[in-house]
């Protein structure tokens, strides 16, 4: 019989958002005529830019037409959203890109998962705690996180990153060396965004140890302060040590519709065993074009409506929106008395359980004494224990009604 | 510095259909004057049904609406889209599924590249010669396929299944055991079909081996002859050995809008190397459900209208166009005093170079003299060496002008 790769059996038997899902589900059945405020989930709420729909029209129209029909396309996508990515997202800062540098995905999940299949099985890891577990599941996948250790919630080959109260989540550089380390900035789940200040340190700390970091900007979107970057190659250097992943899915409302890109410079080197520099470019350029066939070009005719001046104008009022709801968000928690970091540069509120409540319990409290589903940080390792994420991916009118249900509650 | 996977570096430096692209591109920048004619490549060229795009219209319509718009769907797909699957493809064959034995995908190459990531990297492996490379290539970027063999072109772990002149290009049965088998039926890249007889033989060989199946049904809906199986399911007990892979792309012009599905019955196991079984169902859910998120709810929109009745006629008249040209350029090729196989219950056609000639020098050629773009045997393992595929999708003018050329250049 075919043998299964044994190392999926290492992984905790569902992803942790499924396993939400099915809690609150379960709620559901027992409770069918209670209403549920969602104030902890990551997808967006608000419609997509008409900019962007009224594209993806035309594209589909195009499609139906004999003489503007298209079939496959490139499989790092097509040159009229890449030449739009690199002049609005980067030449704009001084970053200068070539179209081969740039590789349109189906969003910043799967190309984070499948980034690892280019590197060898037994690099270390480190990633900032808590984290996105796409991040470590993907990698215990290919055997490379270790083995998961009971007590701590922890896999062997990963260096975590205390992000705690005390550095108010902003990590410190580690003293050891990491082969791969996984950076997300603006961060989920905490909401903390690091200056560029802060950055140039992990990128100065890449550079001295010969570190990959994996930048996922998924949420770059969201900052409004000045001082932080949105993207890590506004730090010299960065483009000898850094992948940059981004995502549509919550700038302009696609996450039903799939499309993001990542960014690999043709400066960026791995190695072999014996010391041969690899481009890393070329590696994943060889990985897409045998295991993927490009990104819906309804997909991405939508993605590059964004950057018109309609797209760039609606973006904008739904980013306002969202975080406008997180700032009035974050001034509510605080009233209520908890806790909260997050909810500047970021949807994401991180807010603190009461009384040393785990964050599972706090998670069903909230459910059935509330009706209003918040996300437990104990999702995101173990450094989220004891806390919760919220999101601004709400209405004003819905994240009112469901602080006031949680003041109410706790 | 981050280590790389070096079994990416035993593979040749380009995706096959990377290379032919590049060639082709060379000519034309030194003749930009000629127009090209393509019979090679698999890729449709009629637009698609208007019943799908008037549902992708609809879909984009839906996601610009606040009371319409849609998030995050189901990794595994939309109900909708999977109801629809059971009832037209398997119901109404006397197959049942339920829902979650049904993946919905972005096409076939993905997953039939993404699927042996759930599998142990020394499970040995079987192919037909010649074979999508795909099938190889994925393998070989996990360590699965051996090593390279210069004179022979074939990896060292994979066992190649002749398929030549003397069997028609219908394999015989391997005498060894295999693992893990790949079959695609209808053939990419010959064209040629298995009777339900003939396909039983393997589904056979595979529950006496305790073999796993991977069937890519990609061309089904080509089929015209009555005793050709459109799903290995059709065979008795291929649930207990078969994953079969369907996609949209050739059916109904999906090939840039990307839509599939992978079926993975509850039936299905492999082990662990201690000898337990693993369902195969649940390791594909948790690797989709942790690096994949979904396909677009347009392009899932679009692929239900498939089965709507004006998207059956659509579907049924592109179909027979294809299909007539296939039939057309079948005779035109054997007038001209070639051999050919395939075009019955496939686009594609399997064409015998003259004199022996090497494929790539055929190919080569051909885009030179004739300015015919055929795609080389060879590019498809080295059973493929001495033949070109060529393929129906075009136009019948096309076709008929581009076999006229031919005609003149052998």
């Amino acid at each position: 019989m075919a043998l299964v790769n044994e190392h999926f059996l290492k992984l905790p038997g569902n992803y942790f958002f499924s396993d939400i899902a099915k809690k609150i589900n379960a709620y559901k059945v027992t409770h069918p005529k209670n209403k549920l405020l969602r104030i902890g989930i990551g997808d967006v709420t608000r419609p997509m830019p008409k900019a962007c729909t009224q594209a993806m029209i035309q594209a589909a129209e195009e499609l139906s037409r004999s003489e503007t029909f298209r079939g496959y396309g490139p499989e790092q996508g097509y040159d009229f959203l890449i030449e739009a990515i690199i002049k609005n997202e980067y030449s704009v800062k001084g970053i200068s890109f070539s179209s081969s540098e740039i590789f349109i995905s189906e969003g910043a999940k799967s190309d984070t998962g499948g980034i690892v299949d280019i590197l060898r099985h037994d690099n270390n890891l480190g990633v900032t705690d808590p984290t996105y577990p796409v991040y470590i599941d993907s990698n215990v996948m290919w055997g490379r996180a270790g083995i998961l250790e009971k007590e701590t919630g922890k896999w062997s080959n990963v260096t975590y990153i205390p992000c705690t109260e005390s550095n108010n989540f902003i990590p410190d550089i580690p003293k050891q060396r990491i082969d791969i380390l996984y950076l997300c900035y603006p961060n989920n789940p905490t909401g903390v965004s690091l200056t560029k200040a802060e950055l140039k340190k992990w990128v100065d700390y890449a550079l001295k140890n010969d570190t990959l970091i994996l930048f996922d900007a998924a949420y770059e979107r969201f900052i409004t302060r000045p001082e932080v970057p949105h993207s890590i190659y506004e730090i010299r250097g960065a483009k000898k040590c850094a992948i940059e992943f981004r995502s549509y899915s919550k700038t302009a409302g696609f996450t039903g519709v799939r499309c993001g890109y990542t960014v690999i410079p043709k400066e960026l080197f791995a190695t072999t065993l014996s010391g041969e520099k690899i481009s890393l470019n070329q590696l994943w350029l060889r990985r897409q074009s045998t295991k993927f066939n490009g990104t819906s070009y309804i997909s991405q005719r939508g993605a590059a409506a964004i950057y018109t001046p309609d797209g760039i104008k609606e973006v904008n009022e739904n980013i306002a929106y969202y975080m406008k709801n997180a700032l009035f968000m974050k001034n509510k928690i605080q009233e209520i008395g908890l806790n909260v970091w997050g909810g500047i540069d970021s949807p994401y509120l991180w807010v603190k359980t009461p009384n040393g409540e785990s964050s599972w319990k706090f998670f069903e409290r909230m459910l059935y004494e509330a009706n209003v589903i918040v996300t437990p940080g104990i999702g995101f390792g173990p450094g989220g224990e004891g806390f919760v994420r919220m999101a601004a991916f709400c209405s004003m009118e819905e994240s009112e009604a469901a602080l006031e249900r949680i003041a109410r509650s706790i």
